[in-house]
């Protein structure tokens, strides 16, 4: 899946990605970012909406589980079951979230439980930054839960 | 500030809240309910996007703090330091964030840190419903900055 793909993915499967301008950096199994602009997401104050900032760095992390699951070729409903965000500053500008793959070891047995017929599960974390400054920071738990053919 | 002026504000001045179909359902001193349809909020899977969840979870305790501020006659800048969301079930239709204040002694510690021109900090929760049933719950910490007259 290439980055074009991913980004038009997003838009047409999880529309509010459309409106708040989310675009794709970068998407490979190595690292996601995704960039988003401050105008539909600005807040009372003329900086990003808390939530905007939540949104953008828990489908980063997300865009990288389905990227492993598309190519070790499986299907799977991917999901978040806790997601945590620390804002560090208030955010005065375009802004982008990069989530970065941990080690194969994590994939090798997220992928067994798969193939097992299990829900897989994963942690990851996003740096949020503006401006080349991190400005927040998300730590998400996700799982993979195997779709069962009819 | 009435449920529909809340409305209005949120609308103008966090505009993707718009975008989300977000609404009041309740707006007071003691409690927030803030409502939002499926449609604009929509998955890949035909379900809430975790971070819209987030989102109408993280304003509705955000509004809270805003209606107290205001009563108080006061004016800061109230941001969201920290926000965590545990998803318990997929929430596959129109959805509401709750949160309700917390006891008067954590109010009164919150003024009084703003009438000193200091920071004031309060911890807060959202319980997500969906169908009249618990689907997310949120927790938050949130910061009222006195904003400096020039």
């Amino acid at each position: 899946m290439k980055p074009n793909d991913l980004e038009a993915y997003l838009h047409e499967h999880i529309p509010i990605s459309h409106q708040m301008g989310i675009y794709v950096v970068r998407a490979d199994l190595e690292c996601v970012t995704l960039g988003a602009p401050l105008e539909p997401n600005v807040n009372h104050r003329s900086t990003v909406f808390g939530g905007s900032c939540a949104s953008v760095a828990m489908l980063a992390a997300w865009c990288i589980v389905l990227l492993r699951v598309r190519e070790a070729g499986r299907d799977a409903r991917i999901v978040i079951q806790h997601g945590e965000v620390d804002y560090l500053v208030p955010i005065d500008g375009a802004f982008s979230a990069t989530s970065r793959s941990p080690e194969e070891a994590v994939w090798s047995r997220f992928l067994r439980s798969l193939e097992r017929g299990r829900p897989a599960r994963v942690e990851l974390a996003a740096d949020v930054e503006s401006a080349s400054k991190l400005v927040a920071k998300m730590a998400g738990s996700y799982a993979a839960l195997p779709i069962r053919k009819r």
